[in-house]
């Protein structure tokens, strides 16, 4: 089977978030098969390693569970296309980790392959480095999301942030008694029109931030003049500022007005100057381009694994009812990774 | 039983909007006693008039159900002040009332005692215009609201409109895809920050307009730059311009985005110029004042009646659990509301 009838094959077996028990049960099993490998479970996660004592470990990560069905199952095929749920995100990346892992007994670098569910509350990557970081051991990562075979480095960082312009009520038919909130927040929005995206390099990448109003609510009734307005922003930054120094800018954007940080999650560096790094970007070819999306590079970055994302995924479309993979970037992804994890 | 005294027995007779149908009893029986009085009786309206064949015929008007009660019952006294719920709004003003028709068997001027509820969708004044409007003619009409004991003059219209700011969703780890309506919101709030209201002159009194955003909502979630953000506005408009020629108005300020008019009631002038009202405004004394709130004055004047508001209540207090009246005002009400409809 290659690596677009497998993919076929695991996008017919549906997966949806919540749902992955049958599909991981089968890849496990499939994994189990290969003596040359090591396997693991956690919930639905897999963990399969070669230990063969190389000086060097690199991480394939993926994760099996898929966006709910969008009556775009079964797979069907259309010149080089193969649509259904979950071809791009990112089955066919989980098709290229199981056909490495099957075809290279002893490839010159030690492989980790790593296959889990990515929904948020049970991120399988976030349970496997408390319960077995040892399991998560390596030198660089590559995640097999959607990225249309390229290399994609690092990833920016999300916060948001909400900030909170106070008033005071008045009847409306006497406002001048009062102070309205949402007037008020024309200054707070003053700031966001006003916004210039930073657009650093780091390491060799560069990045290009975003500051955007993604919420605002504010009023009493239809005839008060409103005490309280308040404006969600989501910060998009690059990965040379830490969360912190990302919260510290956003306040400062704001100093007129209390600003309650909602969430933050920290960006991850490309690392592509790293020897392994650079050897996979020279096996790969092609110009690595920034990741301005937020993904689990950021939490390989985290446990201090370099990580970036490549796969034979289409990102634009991933969620989508449309949602194809072109069959023969599956190929292409299988060849050049299997090139560099041969080589030492 | 004197005005004060009155005014307690009324308050502790709880009418809530809604169970008036008690009070409302005890009032037409009251009225019925009265031999100078023909009494109609519609849901909880009472209507009681003389019909002495006078050249002019004025209304006195009011409502006897209240906001709920706020631990304000029953009504008691301090100093010189009555404390209890509906005590300003408008108990005092009902009690003036019944005085009047009690005790003017052959006033100068045929009057019409109008007793009803308020609450929006059981308006009694809106019902009886339209079962029996030959029951509300008259040549001018005194709403007794609570104005502090002074003339209270039409009032102003009030207007409510969405504004509709359209944009373009993104991810926002890639904004500039997408066009932010939140932040293209910031030009309508710059119109509201911009703007100078008009403070006219009708027929004497200035009146002082508003324009208020009372809401805004906008954002798709926390990672969507937004394609839509609505404001609403509420427009607060002097008796010089019609309910359409305010819409016309705000329509103007907004050419940019779709304004969708909400609701809109028409204010109505003072009419002070016209003779029973000048006759009034000489016995009552004092400096008439704008009505910058909406009353029921708004719907005498849409069917054709000059009228102010007058009433012994404090409106800045009504509808709070503090309510009160001043018990010397409901004296001074009754004795300038006897001179003047004792004149010809």
């Amino acid at each position: 089977m290659d690596g677009a009838a497998l993919t076929a094959w695991l996008v017919d077996t549906p997966s949806v978030s919540g749902d992955e028990g049958p599909l991981t049960d089968a890849i496990e099993g499939a994994l189990r098969a290969l003596p040359h490998l090591t396997v693991h479970r956690d919930g639905n996660a897999v963990v399969a390693r070669t230990t063969l004592g190389r000086p060097e470990r690199v991480i394939l990560a993926g994760h099996v569970d898929t966006v709910p069905v969008a009556g775009n199952l079964p797979s069907r095929v259309e010149g080089t296309r193969l649509y259904g749920c979950g071809t791009s995100d990112m089955k066919a990346g989980v098709a290229v980790q199981l056909r490495l892992a099957a075809g290279l007994a002893s490839p010159g670098r030690d492989v980790t392959y790593d296959c889990e569910e990515v929904a948020a509350d049970r991120n399988g990557l976030l349970r496997l480095s408390h319960n077995s970081p040892e399991l998560l051991a390596g030198d660089f990562a590559v995640l097999m999301e959607p990225s249309s075979a390229e290399i994609e480095g690092g990833c920016q960082g999300t916060l948001r942030a909400e900030i909170m312009v106070a008033g005071q009520r008045a009847h409306t038919a006497r406002s001048w008694m009062g102070r309205n909130a949402i007037h008020d927040a024309g200054a707070v929005l003053d700031v966001l029109r006003g916004y210039t995206p930073r657009e650093p390099e780091v390491d060799g990448l560069r990045y290009h931030e975003g500051l955007n109003a993604v919420g605002i609510r504010g009023g009493v009734a239809g005839n008060v003049v409103p005490d309280e307005c308040a404006v969600t922003v989501n910060y998009r930054f690059a990965p040379d500022l830490s969360g912190e120094q990302a919260a510290e800018y956003v306040r400062s954007l704001f100093p007129a007005w209390p600003v309650r940080i909602l969430d933050v999650a920290d960006g991850a560096r490309p690392g592509l100057g790293q020897p392994a790094a650079a050897e996979f970007a020279a096996a790969v070819g092609g110009t690595p381009r920034p990741k301005l999306g937020w993904t689990d590079v950021a939490r390989f970055s985290a446990l201090g694994i370099p990580a970036v994302n490549y796969g034979p995924g289409i990102s634009e479309i991933a969620h989508t009812p449309g949602e194809y993979v072109e069959m023969p970037k599956i190929a292409e992804c299988e060849a050049r990774l299997r090139t560099w994890l041969n080589g030492s």
